[in-house]
C-alpha cells in the first residue's frame, strides 16, 4: 500500500480518489452548501443515487463549484446508482439520462446497480426517488422479473454511448459477482459494500480485488447513520466514539474517523465518508500522510463481529439479501 | 407440520420423501449392498451426483433391488446433479445422459445444479468426476464463462425432454436464487444447502420456502464428514455426541440423529442422511411417530453459530462462495 490517494480502476485507467464525499443523509436543507463546502476542503469524488433523494440537490452544489472557480467538471469523479425498480431493459437508459439531468451533468465518472434486486417500476412522476416499496403496497415487495445479465447488458450500453465511464455494482456478494464475471462484456470497475471493523468482509474483499475489481466501504464508521433504521443500528456502539478507537486515535493523534477510514485504505479500500462539519471534512480526509502499526490494525480487526447495519432484512423489507 | 413423510414439489406434484439416503462417502467396496440394505430399509430417496464417484455403484444397487422385487422404478425417487466443469450449454446436455447411464436410468426424479460455480470443462475421458481442479492444475480453480441463465436453459430442457421429471438447485444462496427466479422458465423444485444445528440458516430456509422451492438439508449430522476435509471439520464437537442432542434423545428415548434429523423435518425441510449400519438406517426414517418439545427446538436453536462445514475457502481451493 503506498500512500498515493487515488486507484487506477480497471479498462479505463480512470482515477478515482481513495477519500471520497458520501452523499447520503446530508441534511435537506443544506446540500448545495454542504457539497461546496466538500469541494473547497479537496474533495472531488461525490458518491451519490437516486434513492438518497437528492441528486439535483448536489448537483447544484457542485455546479455552482465550477462556476466558481474551485474545480473543473474533469477534475471531478461523480458516482451514481441505478436504482431497484429500474432494472428493466427498458428502463435503465432513461433512470441514467434522468439522473444526468437532475445532476446537470453529461456523463458519470462510474454509475453502479444499487442492489442486486429488481423491483417492479414505478413511474419517476408517480413517485420519485421510489424507495422499496410500490405507492399502493407498503407492506411487501414486489418483484419484476429483471434478470441481471439484461440490466448489465444496459448498462454497458451506457458506457458504449457515453453516458457513464465506468460502471459497477454495490452490495452484490461472490455468488453474484461470480455470475456477473461469467457474462458480462465490460468488467464492473468497483463493487460497493458495507464494510467497518463490526463487519471487515475480508474474504469477500479479497477474492473480489483478486478480480481487479475496486472495493468501496460504504458505513465507514458503522452504526452511526442506522439509528432510525434497525434495532443493531440502535443499540450497537458508536465505533466513532468507541474505546479501542479512540485510544488508538490518540495515539496517533488523529481523529477516530480518521483511524476508521485508515484502517479500510490500508486494505486498498476506498471510503466515502461523509461530514458537514468543516473540521471533519478535512480531517476525514488525511489519511494518507500516516499510517496504522500492525497491533493497531490487529486491535482494530478484534471487533469483527458480522455486524450488518444496512440489510433489508433488518428493515422490515423480509428480504434475507445477504443469507 | 403435518406428519407425513412426504412433500409435493411444485409444478409436478411430485411426491418426494422428507427422508433420503445420501450417497456421498459410501464406503467404496460395498455400495451395491449399502443401497440395497437401505431399500430394504424403506428408503425411496436416493441423493447421488457426479461428483461422489459412485452413480454406477449405487445404480446396481437400486437395479439388483427392483430386479428382487423390493421396488418398482417409479416408486423410487432419485436425485443426481450437474457437476460444475459441466455447465457450458454445450455439456449440460451430455453429462446429464452420461450420468443416467451411469445410474442405469430413463429418467432423474430431480437433478439439481450442484454449485453456482462453473469451472473450465474437463472431459470425461480425461478425469472422471472431475472434481474442483483441472488435471493439469490442482493449485488454482479454472472458471469458465458460462452464465448460471444459459446453464438453467439446459436445465429446462431435460425436463422437456423428459431426462430429469424436476430441476433444482444447490449451494445457492439469497442473491442467486433472486436472479434465476427473475429468469426462469421451469421454477427450481428444491434448493439443497448445507443446514444443522451449527448452521441452521434460518433465514435463508425461510425466504425460499416462501418463494414454493422445498429446501432439502445436507450434512444433518454437521462436521463428521469432513474430519479430513477442514479445520473446523476436525476440531468441532461433533453433533451427534453432542451433550445437549445426547440428553434431548434421552428424553425422547430416540438416538441424536434422529433428534437431529426431527429438527430439521419440523421446519419443513428434507433430509438425505447416510448410513451403513442397519440399526440406524431402521432409526434415521422413524421421525415422523413424535416431535420435538418447543423448549427442546429452542435448545437445540442455541447451538446457532454459523458454522459451514462445506466450504470452498477453507479446503484450499480460495473461492469464498459463501462471502
Amino acid at each position: 500500500m503506498t500512500n498515493q490517494d487515488y486507484v487506477q480502476l480497471n479498462r479505463t485507467g480512470d482515477k478515482m480518489p481513495l477519500v471520497g464525499f458520501g452523499c447520503w443523509k446530508v441534511s435537506k436543507d443544506d446540500v448545495e452548501n454542504t457539497i461546496y463546502a466538500a469541494v473547497k476542503a479537496g474533495y472531488r469524488l461525490f458518491d451519490g443515487a437516486c434513492d438518497y433523494g437528492n441528486e439535483a440537490e448536489v448537483g447544484r452544489g457542485l455546479k455552482k463549484a465550477i462556476q466558481d472557480g474551485l474545480v473543473k467538471r474533469q477534475e471531478l469523479f461523480v458516482v451514481s446508482k441505478l436504482w431497484n425498480t429500474f432494472h428493466s431493459k427498458d428502463h435503465v437508459r432513461s433512470a441514467a439520462e434522468k439522473q444526468l439531468k437532475d445532476w446537470n451533468l453529461e456523463y458519470f465518472d462510474l454509475y453502479l446497480v444499487h442492489f442486486p434486486v429488481p423491483l417492479k417500476y414505478v413511474d419517476p412522476k408517480d413517485k420519485y426517488p421510489p424507495s422499496w416499496y410500490q405507492p399502493n403496497n407498503e407492506d411487501s415487495l414486489e418483484f419484476e422479473r429483471s434478470p441481471m445479465h439484461e440490466t448489465w447488458r444496459e448498462m454497458e450500453k451506457l458506457v458504449d454511448d457515453g453516458l457513464a465511464r465506468n460502471i459497477g455494482i454495490s452490495n452484490f456478494n461472490v455468488q453474484s459477482v461470480l455470475d456477473l464475471l461469467s457474462y458480462c462484456r465490460i468488467k464492473p470497475a468497483t463493487l460497493q459494500v458495507e464494510i467497518h471493523p463490526y463487519l471487515p468482509q475480508k474474504r469477500l474483499v479479497e477474492w473480489v480485488q483478486s478480480q481487479g475489481i475496486q472495493v468501496t466501504a460504504y458505513s465507514s464508521f458503522g452504526p452511526g447513520s442506522y439509528s432510525g433504521m434497525s434495532e443493531a443500528g440502535k443499540t450497537t456502539q458508536p465505533l466513532l466514539s468507541h474505546d479501542k478507537i479512540k485510544a488508538i486515535a490518540d495515539k496517533y493523534k488523529v481523529s477516530t474517523g480518521q483511524v476508521l477510514l485508515r484502517w479500510a485504505i490500508e486494505r486498498g479500500i476506498a471510503v466515502i465518508p461523509k461530514s458537514e462539519h468543516e473540521e471533519r471534512l478535512k480531517s476525514n480526509r488525511d489519511v494518507f500522510s500516516w499510517s496504522l502499526d500492525k497491533e493497531d490494525q490487529k486491535e482494530i480487526d478484534s471487533l469483527s463481529c458480522g455486524l450488518r447495519f444496512n440489510n433489508p432484512d433488518d428493515m422490515g423489507l423480509g428480504l434475507p439479501l445477504f443469507a
